[in-house]
């Protein structure tokens, strides 16, 4: 294995602020404000750019790209496609975040369009998203329904089928490429009460994956680094209210000795 | 009467945690992020979506629509215009936020159109949006330029001839279904230093006509819950920064028992 | 020179808060809600509005306009064109922030027509942004690469060829028009940690000149009270998360007096 994970997390922490890498994230407009803020406060860059008149230049510049199918429009849509196409051909890390895919149609239409012509490396969804990408029941919207456990088996083939890791969040995160898998127990409740912590851990994993090749190790430190910075964020939040700009503080406050300190990682090998 | 409004706002809280309703808004985009963040703080979900696209399947799925005209484009009207169709014949909960009604055409004919075309069950404004749309002069924008006192009569005119309850919000509250009318005296002048405020007023109004088949009730037992919360959250903030954390703790901590005890509703029978 | 600049910075503040003058945005959708918090804390009024169908209206409304090029659409570069143009023949004070110029030809191609249609009176950037637009190298993207200092000789020549003040923001803000330079030594490395900070500037701004007929007084003293209150926020923020907030109370909490005694704007002369 090399390095265990735990350290691993402190190292990808260590040279994403060394390196700062842009993140171009077109994302839903409910958490544009959070998600950029959550990449400054970690180290990174972002910047925020959905509109395919200008799409592809930015994508150009960036290190990695995160696509989101939150607030969904076709235009937003079409730029989504520019920019993933962009990345695949420069070879830069894309990732998705299927919002609300079992919520209408046209984001699940938008789902599979994104997976067809761009060379996502990761998904990042809660249960119920993960489930219903993988042909699962719907459920009713963006808050998850279903729990982590139930969403395992349908993300190892996903995983499988898609032949790229996949990252369900929730009480205990799951991250599986097919073959491999990790949990992470860090995270807090409180979480889930905020909006935009989901797009926020996937952004951060595109962050991650710029300097760390092993796309299932990135995406478990990236999560993890999240987790704990929320659990320390709830040590000193009443409520979502204070938890949101502490968690913020967190993440800008985390160490990389902290990080390997603290995060719980587990990793397994070949499971059923 | 039966059970005295300040109880029912208790009741209406304890249901509204138990039932956590979701609420599609297709809300403005400024105050996209604390509308769903107010929603979740109270006990509600959330889901923010606002393109022609999905917003019929989206209503389908929810519990209740909010409906605001802020940061208005064409083709969001048109997006309102098919939720608010799809929530009629469903017979969901309506409510709409003429948001700076005055302030431009576009916004006017907006309101009368969502006003023509959907089953709108409620309308919140503050006092110069409410004068506005029942036919008076029109003030510069979307900050309220009138007390609401002066909005009264005419708030009285426009839920007589909509046969809906209107609110009208400021420094004391006022619902009126025509006939009935409640005054709520909770509330903080802060939260009119941030913005969205309003907006996440009429989503918590339509979060509570999910639970309480009276909707001049609802409304009030809503405003008064909001209003509660911002009087405890302006007690631990300095300013409008803090103010709107503390605001959506205030929201997440309040027991359905201290509303009751805390919350200022002044229901009165038929008025002039 | 008449009244010091730092004497001024406090009557300007004063009349702000005594006319709350109402300063129509048509800004990028990440900085939405912060920017319009921040002129409400500051005592400005804010209305954030950007499709075409009521931008004009909107603007003849207004005390002052302010332009933002970040997430751009052709759409709302139409509406900055056709809000510039309306606020130009009424001869209302209107600025831009060229947001990313470098990040993509469709963001130059905007800020140079929105350069040639509309009387824009002022323009403040990050170095990068103002060396781009004075037609220097690009950059990556949103984020400042150049230290302040380095664009200082192209802020002065673009200041001379469009005849209106430039701002660079940075660690010591520069301003001139051309002849007269003023630097702004009030600020904190936390501003460029959050999102929005270089967008609320330059809304504030639009905020000073309905005020302040000096433009480059105006856009210095804005300069200092925002950079003022973002040194008092960091004296009690851990990080970016608490930070914003309290930047947000700072504005809301800081008095006319401590302004002028604590402002650093240092004015020259004619500058080589």
């Amino acid at each position: 294995m090399g390095v265990r994970w735990t350290d691993q997390a402190a190292r990808n922490l260590e040279s994403l602020r060394r390196n700062a890498p842009l993140v171009h994230c077109v994302s839903n407009l409910v958490s544009l404000a959070f998600v950029a803020d959550a990449l400054l406060a970690a180290g990174a860059s972002a910047v925020m750019a959905h509109d395919e008149s200008e799409v592809e230049e930015i994508t150009s510049r960036a290190d990695a790209l995160a696509l989101n199918i939150g607030t969904l429009t076709p235009r937003r849509l079409s730029a989504m496609v520019a920019a993933g196409r962009r990345a695949s051909v420069m070879g830069k890390p894309v990732v998705m975040d299927p919002v609300g895919v079992g919520a209408a149609a046209a984001r699940s239409a938008a789902a599979r369009r994104l997976m067809a012509t761009t060379a996502i490396r990761m998904i990042r969804g809660n249960a119920s998203e993960i489930i219903c990408l993988a042909g699962g029941d719907a459920g009713r919207g963006v808050d998850a329904r279903h729990p982590v456990a139930q969403a395992q088996a349908r993300a190892r083939s996903l995983a499988k089928s898609c032949a790229i890791p996949i990252a369900v969040t929730g009480e205990v995160d799951f991250v599986t490429d097919g073959v491999r898998a990790a949990r992470i127990a860090n995270g807090h409740p409180l979480m889930s009460r905020i909006t935009g912590c989901g797009c926020a851990a996937t952004a951060l994993v595109a962050a991650f994956m710029t300097v760390d090749q092993d796309v299932t190790r990135a995406t478990a430190t990236a999560l993890a680094y999240l987790g704990l910075a929320g659990e320390k964020a709830a040590r000193c939040a009443a409520g979502p209210g204070a938890f949101r700009p502490a968690l913020l503080d967190a993440l800008y406050a985390l160490t990389p000795e902290r990080l390997a300190a603290e995060c719980r990682i587990m990793e397994s090998g070949n499971e059923p």
